[in-house]
């Protein structure tokens, strides 16, 4: 017996070196305390060190933390962090095909752009565009829509957008520019004051929830809807591509398996949390508008200019943005008779 | 180091020991054959082995081969089988409330219903509604709109299903009953041969690809959408409930998860097949049909009717509807406004 309780002691000692623990960072582009965007992150870090039973440890790092937001690319890159949550959209200087594996104008609802990025080659894009950049991208959270953004005077036509200048993301940002609006992209932190100064007229950000969290509704009374730009949006988890390869089979598996699952826990969190967030702007006295068809048609007609153009100034932009447009024509067909108008 | 090698193979011993590896046997209600409604349970078998490590190999068996499809509720609550792969649409007789947990007519879509189910109230009622029967049940797939059915001749109005006899599934069918159709429950291997020989006219089974699999096309031409009856439809994984609590926090994560992956990956892959199939049935000579607005508006008031007697009939129908409907009318404010139209 007592060799038994040594050998047993000993192997305790060989098992926990067998786990190879290791504490990775994951660096956020996201505050933590943001609903969905940063939550979702914060969530991701505590399922992959549970799924791994602590063999990797992942530590949620606020913006800025580690790197700035905006340099998150480069240090999972490089490998000075291990792991990054953010969004495809974010890289477009580096990347411009990305931004169609993140948020496209009058794109998708969640469950279409899932079914392209899962079968209809999305994700095959999303290898094929990150690895020369040393990057193995997982889509890790996919959200409902966004709203069109807060204005501090009503909208009611496109000649209401010209000289505006406004915060926004992404493809939208170029169709804006298209309407006569100068855009900037800020981090969600910087908005606030700079719409509170003046510096900016209005802004898009997010999802009602979120944007009732950044307090948009205290500086700006007009908020619009539906939010064309971005009717679903992917997240992602970066790692570092020779790190992601030197993980065995069973360790890949699991990573991809807790991003799956936040893919459903995200949209059903995001799904749920609106309408309250909605009731709580409504009664701090803003203003919910929808935006007019011929607001709507302008903008549409705006992207189509956009689309073409970034397709004639990048091949992959083309490539990528050809896949997107027959899948989205197929599925059109199924769309329109499965679902109850 | 001849010692360390011998602790070693030691070792390599007690850690198997310490894995405590289980077989389990996943009794299904659907062929493992069937596109997503089987392929997907086979997957959740693989998953569960693979992400517990082996710890719990889950081994999917076809209808049948352990217990017949209608008595896996039975055989996972008196432990016969440890798990079972199935809808809790089926055991209407034994639990009705179970229905409202499925698929509900004129319901929601899959994000608003995964929105209910993880943060309106759902799972609570899965837990509470299982629970008295000795049965876990994690939501582990929901699945695109499926079609409203298959008719030899054109049904134009009302009046035309009337002294039909036709295959049908859950609440759908007590609407249907009030149309004036008979309806009788068959299992999917079974519907074919009934329409065949004429017992049954018509039949409803599942989506474009799920039935083309079954070849219904062979025996009738007109297919209808959109199916109002299910939206869309949630699948489960049941696991006996003593084994289930005999589980450590760190397995029921692991099985939790692959359930939610399976959400996210089984509405992305239901998305992606349907289009095809349209095609190869039209190919066939399948007439795509749509409902008429008058068929559809006698559809919904016959299933007012129904939930209010159902309600009428089963306390726990009637407070699990009420939190639905609660829920949905509350959504209806948000899913109105973030959606283009």
């Amino acid at each position: 017996m007592k060799t038994f309780l040594t050998t047993t002691a000993l192997c305790a000692g060989l098992i926990a070196g067998t786990a190879q623990a290791e504490t990775w960072n994951l660096q956020s582009t996201y505050p933590g305390s943001l609903p969905q965007l940063g939550t979702l992150g914060k969530r991701i870090a505590e399922q992959v060190t549970k799924i791994t039973d602590g063999e990797i440890e992942l530590v949620f790092q606020e913006p800025g933390a580690i790197v700035p937001a905006l340099e998150v690319f480069d240090a999972v890159a490089t490998g000075a962090v291990e792991a990054g949550w953010s969004t495809p959209g974010y890289w477009a200087g580096r990347v411009p095909a990305l931004q169609l594996l993140a948020a496209v104008p009058f794109g998708p609802q969640a469950g279409e752009y899932m079914a392209w990025m899962k079968f209809g080659g999305g994700q095959d894009f999303l290898d094929e565009l990150y690895e020369p950049n040393n990057i193995k991208s997982l889509p890790c959270a996919v959200i409902a829509p966004e709203a069109a953004g807060w204005f501090r005077n009503p909208v009611n036509s496109p000649e209401d957008l010209q000289g505006l200048t406004m915060r926004f993301f992404g493809l939208g940002a170029k169709v804006m520019e298209k309407m006569g609006v100068s855009t900037q992209l800020l981090a969600g932190g910087d908005i606030f004051p700079a719409l509170e100064l003046g510096t900016i007229d209005a802004t898009e950000f997010s999802m009602p929830a979120i944007d009732l969290n950044l307090g948009f509704y205290q500086v700006a009374s007009e908020y619009y809807f539906p939010g064309w730009h971005q009717q679903s949006t992917f997240f992602d988890l970066m790692i570092n591509l020779d790190l992601w390869e030197s993980l065995d089979e069973s360790t890949q598996f699991k990573l991809e398996t807790v991003c799956d699952a936040n893919l459903a826990f995200g949209l059903a969190e995001g799904e749920a949390l609106q309408f309250s967030a909605l009731q709580e702007l409504e009664a701090n006295g803003v203003n919910i508008n929808t935006l007019s068809d011929e607001m709507l048609d302008a903008l549409q007609a705006a992207w189509e200019e956009v689309a073409a153009e970034e397709a004639a100034n990048d091949a992959d932009f083309a490539r990528v943005y050809e896949s997107y447009t027959q899948f989205r024509e197929n599925y059109a067909v199924w769309g329109e008779l499965g679902y109850l108008k």
